[in-house]
Formats: C-alpha cells, structure tokens, sequence
C-alpha cells in the first residue's frame, strides 16, 4: 500500500486495516516513509481520530519497532508506574522503592522534565553519581540486585516512538489522544512488564484540563494497554497545586527520601502509598488494596522502603550517603524568599505558572536538548491554608544564576494568592480507571 | 512566528493572519520551513479549511514567492483561459489564436496530462520543433509577434507553487479548494494577465464529480481571482463524455485545426467561442458577447484564426505546416478498432474510463516526470447518439506499442455503452459564474 493512499484514507475519516498501521509504523522505523509524508498523516490522525482498536494496533507496531525486553528470569508480572506528567510529582521516586521492598519487580523506564513539568531523569541525576542511562544488560543486573531499575528510554526501545514525537514536537501533532497513548504505552510494554498503574493528572497544572478529557485519556490507555496483555489502570489524580512542597531536582530528592522516611508532606505519601498499593495488587504480590497497603505502610514505617532507595542509588553507581546527608546533594549559589505582599491565608499556587517559575530558575527545560541546573527549584514554605502575615515567606527561591529570579518572580506574583480563606478541600484521588479485574 | 505555532492555529480551525501565511510562503520558498512541517500545515488545510480572504492572501503570498510578468509594453488587459481539466478538451488551442486574432494578448501558460486528463504542453509538443519552454523574454518575443504565446510553467513563476504541489501529490493534500485556487491563480496571476476565464468542468471526466462542488470551486476561484486584481469569470461546463471526437495529442492538434477551419466537432467549437468571446469581453476588446461573438466567429470563417495558430507555431519553432498536411505530425505504428458488441445506439462513452484508456496507450502519463506518446490516443468513429450494428467500428485506437493494448480495451469495453435509446442531451454550458461586472 502507497503511502499517499493510506495518508488519504486517514483523511477521508476512515478506519487504517491493522496493515496499514504496521506498514506505517515500520515505514517510520526503516525510513521509507518521507518525515513529510509521516507528518501529513499524524495531522489526519489528530484531526480525523482512531478507533482503539487502531491505536491498540498502533502500540504494538511501535513496540515491534524495537526490541521488547524479556524478563522471564525473575518470575512474577514485573510492573511499572506511569504519571502523564506534574509539578512537583516525585512519585516515582518513593513508589518504586516501595514496591521493590514489598517483593515487586519494577522496571522503570522514565523521561525527562519538558514544559513545565518535572522528570524523573532529572531528578534522580540530581543524585552525585547516578546513572540513569543503563544498557539492557545494566538494566537487568540493576533488577537483579534490588529488584527496581530507573533507567531513561534507550536506543533498541520502541525507535518509532522517538522518531515520531520528535516530528510531533515540531509540527503541532501532540495533541491526540491515540498518539499519546501510543508513545506512552509502547515504551512501558516494551519493558516487558506485565502490569502498569499510571496516574493520570488533571488541573491547571497537568496536560489534561478538565476531569472529561483526564477521563478520556485514562480509559484509553488503559483499554490499549490491556488489549496488548498488560494488567492495567489508571488512577485520577488532581493537579491544580504542586504535589508536595519541592518543585526542581535535588529538593524533590530530598523531600521523597523525607518521604521515605517517615516525614514527608501528607499529598505525597498519601499518593505514594496509594500507587504503590495499587502496584502490588496488579503484580499479583497482594490479594487485594488492603493487604497491599499494610504491606507499604510497614515497608515505610519499617524503613525498609528507605534501605531499597539507598540499595537502588548504590546500584546504579550513585552517592548513596545523601540519605544521611541532604548536603552531598548540588546546592544553589543563590536563595532568595518571596514573601506575602499582604496578610491572610495562602488560598491558591497555581502549579502550571510555579512549574513554569521553577523552569525559569533553571530546574527544568524548554528545549529538549537543553540541561537543567539540579540544584534550581523552589520550595513551599507555607502550604495552601496556611496563614501568613505580611512580609513573611511564602516559597524559597534557588538557583545558580541570580539574573533567572526575574521572570521567576514574575510568574509566582500571578501564580499565589494571598486571601481571606483557605481553599476548599479537595481530593487528591479522584477516581480509579480500571478493567475491573483488580480488587 | 515560529511553524509549530502556526500548525497549530489552523490545527485548532483558527484563521491564519496575513503574515501568518505570507510567512508560511516565504519558509516554502526559501527552505525555513522543513518539508515535515509544510505537508502537516497543508493537512490542517486541507480538514479545516480556510476563508476566502485566507486564500486570496495564500494566493498573493505564492505569486509574489518567485516574478511577476511585466505586460505593460502591450498595453491593454492581457488575458487568459484555463481549464481544471477534461478528456478531449483541446480548447486553448483553439481559443487562444481565435482571441488573439481578434486582437487579444494571450499569455497562456499551461500544464502537462497527469492522471486521466490530458495538458496542453503535451498536445503542443506532438507539433514537430513546437518549443514550449520559452524563456520570460522569448515569451516577450512570441507575444510582439502573435500577441500569443503558448508556454510552460518556468522556474522564475511562482515557485513556491512547485514545491508545495510536489509534496501535495506525495501526501494526499491535493483535494483542498484553498489550496487549488492559490494554484491555479497564482501562476495564472503571475503570467501579468488582467483577466481570466476559467472553464471549471463537472462530472465524471472532471476533478469536481457534481455541480454543486465545480460551482463552488468556480464561485472561490472567480472571488480569489478578483480580490487579486484580476477580472474573472468561470463557465461550469460538462465532462461526461469527452469533448469532440478526439483523445489524444497529435490526433488533438488535427481536431483543433480542423475546428480553426469550421470543421470541427459541433461542441468543441461552441464551447471555444464561447471562452474566446467571454474573452474578448473580460479583455475589453467587445462591449458585450453578441459582439465578441460576431468577432470571433469572422475569425473562424476568415480564416484568421488559422492563420493566427499558423503564426503562433512558427513563432514557437514548431513545423506550422502541419496545419496544411497532418502526415507531418507523428504517426502511430499499431492502430486497431474497438467495435460494437450488438447493434443499438451508442448510448454512453464515459470520459473518465476513455481518458485512462488513452493514458493506458501511451497518450498520457500516470506519473509527473513520465513522458507521452504524441501519436497514441482515440478516435471515436461514432459519437454518442450514433445508430450502430454490431462489428461497427466504435473507436479506433492508435499506439506505438501493441501490448498496451490489451490494459486499453478492458477500460474501454467498462466506458462504452452500446444501448437501446440515445442518452439525453444535456448542456454543454451549465452556468456563468462572475462578478456581474461583465455583460
């Protein structure tokens, strides 16, 4: 089949046959597809959309796009967390330890910050030593050792994926829904997991705006990622506020090792142990959530969940003293404090324009090819609720470079509000997605 | 403005500003905009849209991407026909020495057959020296001599209309009216014409399958057109069946001499006075079309027009004896009938499926950098409506090559029906669309 006639199909609102998705994606792979015909045909997909079969067709042809990983050797159902992406979303860093204590096998594969949100990448790098870009052999001594493995995406995973967001990036085809949970998807199957919980972000800081289309996403990818045999769900989770009280590199560290300990702020472990409950019910290690989630709970009141992270940190070659020493972790030259213009209750931080003020002190990036700053970020010194008095500090300010605080500020006079009343509660956890197979 | 942002403009179904679209002509023309990123722009386009203003200033953006012609030195209003495209439609080469001889300055630039509908260059060139690849000033040159010169596209006019359609062709982003009128006009525009009649064809030899989408077509060209300066109309015309009783190029030539000397099939002369006549008019050569008319048909039956089209060949190298002896023209090696399988009336002869029958010989191509056979193509012995007994010779095809016959006769046998009633007649003429400017 040409490729102008597939194109056209597309753009006609037609269904691909599973051929055509195939002959697609490995014309992507092996460079017989022009970019600009590739391109012609993810505007169709954008605007024209995919039934799930198609998308479930396309995830698999991306997947075969490269190698899928064989983890055979350690039993079980290996499984992995996703998060569409937040500020301020350490998750990962606490929930893959935890589940790695309580017995899971947790291949995961991460990315890095872009836009406004954070990436696991950056901030395990943030760690003196850490290597994040392991080969596949690396990758299985790491899960033999500690049974986790944070690893970034490498070159024999899902090649299509790479070469299609990048013309995506470029040509305003992100955006849709079968993409995303292609690009998403394939990379965690060819992991070779067997379960997958992801948590799906809404609010004004997360991609998805509105609850419907967090919804939408949610059922998606879960409804592909099953059709390709892996035990899936989605958890809905709210992204109006940063998720806990460090947004950058080397603070987020140690608010989740904090978190690890015992100590972290409320939002995070609550997520933390939620995600990893849901992990170990998925992978089979608990027969259902209240079982799993004693199991977290002793693994973090136990310390057992902290040991895994500095045994993780160990093995992939990182200084696994900053458990015990915050001041092994990059410190920023400079520090400065915004402070409340006026008296009252911290009533909104909005996480989009802080994820923003936090790229712009150099904790994130807006070109994928560009570095970060580990030690640039900021910290929440009173929570939303809290009340302040004129003057006092309301977040704290690092970086290297002291021109960067500018447009920083700029952007965190828009994103607090100093009012009258606390915001009201509401839930972090709004909804689990699932196929209704797990308990 | 940078091109993603633009993408996503019209991917959002947002209207593009002026300089959004001259800066997307200017990327096209100068290399800026990487191919990936035009064809995903175009397929937005394409599934979007665009209004009439977007693609007036689209238009304007594609003129100015290469030379505008200077016509002053011939005072007057130059003008022009074009057709979207037929089978048999061999008018400009009527037309045009008709106009000019009535004292017209035709600066006619055309294009070659692709798919089932045949071009100008090509019957042109089946004249022995005919050169159509006339520089600007040989085009000067040809115009001082005859007031008519009939050319190809050159680098120097509109290019960025080369690039885009190339990717266009490859990417299923040719079906789109804003992107066909910015064309179309543009190289029409760009040819230094102050009018223009278009000769939009419907049904199922044309582009456009129905009346109501070639009036739409004709009523955006005609409102792009004037919006750019040029007094324009469109005459809807039918392609059911082929136009005159030859499909081809050297038996073209013969057919549109022997319409030059009032011999021609009845609706190839009615259809190229009345385009020479609105001509005339649009051109301000008659005040009004029973005027031009008379004028054009004395230079039918004087013969004026015929010895115009002998000058124009002549004045482009070509051998201008043809006019006097058609043996001079290329002559095919294999010719043989197609005859009528029972007796009846010849009740259909579908254009489209004959047009592919004469590509299908060798008169045609069916890919842009292909090149023709001048003496393949169809004869039709007798013409819808004609009385026949079986073994009556319907067509008589000609070709150099005798395997290409077979492909041939299998089209033709699906486009002949031989029936039991003559097909209704219907009007060769459908509608005048314009600016009522003209009378």
């Amino acid at each position: 089949m040409r490729a102008v006639d597939l194109i056209r199909q597309k753009r006609d609102g037609h269904a691909l046959s599973a051929d055509a998705i195939r002959a697609f994606v490995a014309g992507v792979t092996d460079g017989s597809w022009a970019d600009y015909q590739t391109t012609a045909l993810l505007m169709a997909i954008v605007l024209r959309g995919m039934t799930i079969e198609e998308a479930t067709v396309l995830t698999d042809a991306m997947v075969r796009s490269g190698e899928k990983i064989d983890l055979s050797e350690f039993g079980g159902t290996p499984v992995d967390k996703h998060s569409t992406g937040g500020v301020g979303d350490k998750t990962s860093l606490v929930v893959s330890p935890l589940a790695a204590s309580c017995g899971a096998i947790v291949p995961m594969m991460s990315g890095r910050g872009l836009g406004h949100t954070g990436g696991t990448l950056d901030k395990l790098e943030a760690i003196p030593g850490f290597r994040t870009q392991l080969t596949l052999d690396e990758m299985r001594e790491a899960l033999r050792r500690t049974g986790c493995a944070l690893i970034g995406q490498t070159d024999e995973i899902a090649p299509a994926d790479r070469r299609l967001y990048a013309l995506r990036d470029v040509t305003g085809t992100v955006e849709s829904i079968p993409l995303i949970c292609g690009s998403i998807l394939s990379k965690k199957i060819a992991e070779g997991i067997g379960a997958l919980v992801l948590d799906v972000k809404v609010g004004r800081g997360a991609f998805m705006k509105t609850e419907a289309d967090a919804r939408q996403l949610a059922t998606w990818l879960v409804g592909i990622a099953e059709r390709n045999g892996v035990r899936t769900e989605a958890l809905l989770t709210a992204m109006d506020a940063p998720l806990g009280r460090a947004i950058g590199n080397a603070n987020e560290v140690i608010e989740s090792i904090e978190t690890l300990k015992g100590r972290g702020p409320q939002d995070v472990e609550e997520l933390s142990v939620r995600l990893a409950s849901r992990m170990l019910v998925l992978a089979g290690r608990a027969s259902d959530e209240p079982i799993a989630e004693a199991q977290v709970r002793k693994a973090l009141s136990s310390g057992a969940g902290l040991e895994k992270f500095r045994d993780i940190i160990a093995a992939q070659g990182g200084d696994s003293k900053v458990i015990d020493d915050y001041d092994r972790l990059p410190a920023a030259a400079h520090r400065e404090a915004w402070r409340a213009p006026r008296a009252g209750v911290v009533s909104r931080l909005d996480a989009e324009l802080l994820g923003r003020a936090a790229v712009a002190l150099g904790a994130g990036r807006d070109r994928a090819d560009a570095g970060v700053d580990p030690s640039a970020g900021i910290d929440i010194a009173t929570p939303a609720g809290t009340q302040v008095r004129a003057g006092d500090p309301v977040l704290l300010l690092a970086c290297h470079d002291r021109a960067r605080v500018g447009e920083a500020r700029a952007l965190i006079d828009q994103a607090v509000e100093i009012g009258d009343a606390a915001p009201a509660d509401s839930r972090l956890v709004i909804d689990r997605i699932g196929s209704g197979a797990a308990t």
